[in-house]
């Protein structure tokens, strides 16, 4: 147990690369293809990064990681550029103050395209040119297009936040997914208790905070066999939910107060029928799919109110690997285009995609849990307080980037990303 | 003294109008034209806005106060727009709170410009129709037109301070003018004691704040022969002022204290040397040329440095009247296409163009002032508390939308807009 | 008009010193006798001092300006307490920030009680040793106790804050004085156009801030006899002033609603019907007496509802010297000790006493205006911006302390203090 | 392990608690004697509670809900106490914001030592009648009395915030213990893997946050054998630890920059050497006694610099159980009257009193944790979100208060309270 690999590339031959670089890079222009140059500035709120900004970060850390250290002869792009699209590794310079992001007009979106494909072009030139890959560069190699694939990930969160807070309501795309009719009757998975093996087993590539594989003992339990549905979730509000401090954590509470919360984010109720925004518009809400654009703080409220509670992330990934132990062919990826939640089908346990499903556990690290020298060691542990720990991807998640000891984490105040509900309870 | 008619236009025919209103909204677009569309979108600090939200709101006031009042038939251009342009009119709707405009990606400025379009040909079309202008609707229509150069100024003040404060310093334009390279020295203007009128005596169009002509009683004072220069101001930073509390009101040095102020808004001292960030580019600091980008709390912290003071508005107002009775032809307003601060020549004393002068008066009610009914009457009156006095044009301001009594007016911490100092002492 | 001297006591003998000093000294503990020590600590809002503190501060001046100076082998009482008992004489030293003082425990209240005793017997010592008082030290001594009164009405709007936001409106003293029952008819006294002379021209001691006599034009005017009633402030009230945005400054309507402001400090409706919290304890509300405890946001509010104005703090003047040349013997100062507003009897216009009216002057330079060097040249000019002037004094001002050219002066949005309203309006 | 009851009162006879109710009672005055008036009333930050409301707080406790309850007859004291002595029992009525404690002057410390009085009277008359104490009535005595030695514990912290952040630094009590001159050097203890059985399993009261006993798996880990010293820490501080980003979790890193922190609270360098406010005064740092005062990111930065970390709430109780099964006859509590860390003796590992220690845990439920029904359940479980869980009871703690599986909790940015380090590895 007490030496790990950082991370476990499924195949190092340069062909994997090759052909991996391609398709994810060319999936972040893909996303941004429907907006407008509007669109691409922006930051709302602080969470939220102006699109044109994850297109610039993420070939930033191409440029900076493997490029300026690896390439020979390497040229960068423009000098302002380190400045301009470094997050928040303090170890590389001193970063852009992530509130002023959304005042960057410049360099402009077309700008960025250009620096996106200097840096491809030196990319593919860097992978066509060397012979063999060691270790670290492959390891960079996979952590980049992983750190990419995150940030299409909450680019995605961001655009349904930057249109939906628009009083036009703009529509991303038109719908083409068939609306969900009904939902089948929520019951119960059992697991027995017993000592389970956590974290990530597996060949292949995994984050840091998935290491160190350690032993957890759990009680009997069980956890819902599907997602809460918009349906029930409205129950709660109809029932008063929102207005009865017993339901909430304290600090839960003063949030429900100060900002004034009544339902899910994007939920509008317009002549008293209850709407939502989608990435085709305004929509009326359907009941039968699961819900979405919850805090920490409402699921656990709505856990609460049933009598339940959510589960652990030991609890959600021992049950996952024992129910579903390969993805569900209905999972909903961002592959499915569906862009929107979709109810369960017969069999379909939903554990993966749909939404990122809540846990009571915080981020904490893992037993045996190291923290690598140098920018990349900056990658996930300095997050480890405060916040809750997420499980099983969302309909923005690429398919091959979740697995069942992924741990997604988040403030529990914070509610623009794709969460959900699953209950769990004692037997 | 009782009746006073709210404006008088120079020449209510329509053929006035018509030229007026063509060369007026042209001029918006013109100064856009620059711009990249990023550029269009974003409000970096409250007090400014995004250039395209100016061009909505401009022509909202069009289509509001004029096609949807007078015109026959007039279809309004897109329902929502009247929520999304509104700036303060509070008895028109529910007004988009100012600190989202920045926000609000759509309408993209491309349907702007065909909003635009639209209202333009619509205010043509109904100009040609129409036979009769009566007093209402000229009133409207110049108030219309006064207030879109009012925006154009801003809009000015907001592009400099959105590319100044990127990190990449582009330049709006290519710099054309020459350099000033030396500055005459000051000289006092006196001025006697007496009895002296106030307020607007002409023909022509005026604010209702220049309204109620009255007497205001002036001892013996000089004011300075021309603007205080960066030089020096340099001096007074040089000196120490900004760690000295003695020259700031308490409120100043708060202001300097928390803001952790050390200069006008846009000078960098890089390696040792003071650099200004102009409508070029960042280029070394003109020792000759106005100083601008100073707060009412600096001007005043300057003057008291100097053992002087501000002049008052109405010291201002009859020194302007009393020295430069017609506007000097070398006077620096935009049609100049300066668009910096210019050095004094022989015989200039720059009451007019090149900065807004902060005077020692709070922005209060004339004698008779009267607010008008509706929401044309929350024009000004409305905005008379914590404010201060500013008086003569600057390098943005449109030549024939100033005058002597003219009364601009900002709360005294704000800089971003182009403001400059005039020295005044007793005799 | 070129030379002012700073202060002129009326007296400058020793034995006017000897009997104001002990007269004033006595004062600022009997306004505290009817205190506990609990109420002597606390800082509720950062406007309020703890009444120790002031009980300090006056004690500190003498301590400071006098007796370290000018009193031979003065001994310190304590070194701290420079520190602790500092304002914001920035010269002096490093001062407790004042949103700190009510967090100081100690020096205790018996500890101060101490440290006054010692003042004063040095002082007494001092001015018993003293053969010829020269015109420095007089002018501090009566600067001193201006000062200490000045503090005495600050301590008395602050006990009332103290306990009127105390859920149990403890009551400071019990009620002596009859209720007013019946309220006469507002009648407006008129003046006439001219020039005006400003300013303190009498003998006896005035503030800087008054020097600098000077003339002023006024326009024909007219000002109510009265001051405005708690039953005329209802009514506009209950007209809905508070929700009517059109007689409000854009600020004062963005205070209301930020405030959630719906009725003068002190003010509670307890099942449909109003009261007040007094020093009496809590009171039906007095529909006949000044109505207190109004912002100038609301006083410039009622005045604009009323279709009228503030008068200036020059029209004040004037019209307190026209109509009231001398104090009228009703007028309601401090000792009184009626501890609260009265109504305006038959041929008392209110000029003087009662409550400080709110003017519509900010409160900037008189010409001339010059700053003392040092530490006492901090008094009045660094507070000249974003304030408003006020005159007459109120009931919880000493009678010898005000003057018709006394000039006080806050922030608009204050209304701890006992502030009212006087109308204004031209012919 | 379906079934738990709330408390085990380790002896329901009338005779333990009228005992304990007037041992525990008299505690909270004794703590108190040393006070000044004026110290029992401010609030000078928000997690700090003024002296006095500790003490209606908990007399409120009693009267709400034992007297108002089961005491035939009683009288309330007072009808407002509900309002001004609630906490945060939102069942109960509107709270007083926590914020507002500070200035609430009235009731007075005597009014209070009155109300205490007057409750304790019915309280001991309440059990001098009642012949058989039922199981509610038993468990709700000793809450009450739990909760007022939780009071006790806070009246300490805050006393201490109180005086030493008082520029006069006044002593509470003169320095009686003789300070620590060495410290041994730090061993490890080792735990072997395995299944441990965590949570309440003895008789006696215990909160409903230590119910649910529950196994957890422990891999092989070690513990060291002591606190942390003030000179380990100080070198911390010597080597940069502050201004190394690499230690510190990004929210414990901002943190630091935005309060500008350099040590642990109380902390004061004068002329270069280190001095640490204490009970008995500003005192020269002891370098062999247990740092105390620092935040959890300061004790988890300090971890990560030593390469270990901080151990889990589950490591820690097993640690104790195994290591200090009893708790040692050094354990440094409120008993001891030490007001002060002291340093470890050769075989005392200082489990017990001394500082509460910050774990890695977050303050989660246990498996089977239940809430109760109505006010009481409010107690515990709505806090368990963004707190860390801390271990083993301080000087400041009762000695019959604290056990092994007592979880107390504090935000991570918490250091006013009395708080320490402990190290663990994995082996």
């Amino acid at each position: 147990m007490s030496t790990v690999t950082y991370s476990k590339p499924p195949d190092s031959s340069l062909s994997y690369f090759k052909e991996k670089y391609q398709r994810v890079r060319n999936q972040s222009l893909r996303l941004c293809a429907p907006l407008e140059k509007e669109d691409m500035v922006v930051q709302p709120v602080v969470d939220v990064s102006p699109p044109k900004w994850h297109l610039g970060h993420t070939t930033w850390f191409f440029e900076k990681m493997i490029l300026e250290t690896h390439a020979k002869n390497y040229q960068v792009y423009h000098p302002e550029f380190n400045f301009v699209f470094n997050s928040y590794y303090e170890s590389i310079g001193k970063r852009v103050l992530r509130t002023d992001r959304g005042n960057l007009t410049r360099p402009t979106t077309e700008e960025i395209y250009k620096y996106r494909a200097y840096v491809d072009e030196q990319m593919l030139a860097f992978l066509n040119t060397t012979t063999d890959l060691n270790p670290e560069i492959a390891n960079l190699l996979e952590l980049g297009l992983q750190h990419e694939q995150q940030h299409q990930e909450l680019l995605v969160y961001d655009i349904k936040y930057i249109l939906g807070n628009n009083p036009l309501f703009p529509a991303y795309t038109p719908k083409e997914t068939i609306p969900t009719t009904e939902s089948r009757p929520l019951v119960f998975l059992p697991i027995s208790a017993g000592n389970y093996t956590i974290g990530h087993q597996q060949e292949g590539f995994c984050f840091d905070n998935e290491l160190g594989v350690h032993q957890v003992y759990l009680h009997d339990y069980e956890v819902g066999d599907r997602l809460i549905t918009n349906g029930e979730y409205l129950e709660f509000i109809e029932a008063g939910g929102y207005q009865d401090f017993r339901h909430w954590y304290m600090e839960g509470w003063a949030w429900v107060q100060e900002n004034k919360e009544t339902a899910p984010m994007h939920w509008h109720q317009i002549d008293n029928e209850w709407h939502q925004y989608t990435f085709f518009g305004l929509q009326k809400l359907n009941l039968h799919e699961p819900v979405t654009h919850v805090s920490h703080y409402e699921a656990a409220a709505f856990a609460q109110w049933k009598g339940m509670r959510l589960p652990t992330e030991f609890e959600w990934e021992v049950a996952c690997r024992t129910h579903e132990a390969t993805i569900h062919p209905e999972a909903n990826f961002i592959e499915n285009a569906a862009l929107s939640t979709l109810g369960a089908t017969e069999g379909h346990y939903q554990f993966y995609g749909d939404v990122w499903e809540w846990t009571n556990s915080a981020y904490l690290p893992y037993p045996f849990f190291k923290t690598k020298e140098g920018a990349i060691g900056e990658y996930n542990g300095k997050f480890m307080i405060n916040q809750m720990v997420l499980k099983g991807g969302s309909f923005a998640t690429p398919k091959d980037h979740v697995r069942s000891s992924y741990r997604n984490f988040f403030h529990p105040q914070l509610k623009w990303h794709f969460t959900g509900i699953r209950l769990a309870k004692h037997v």
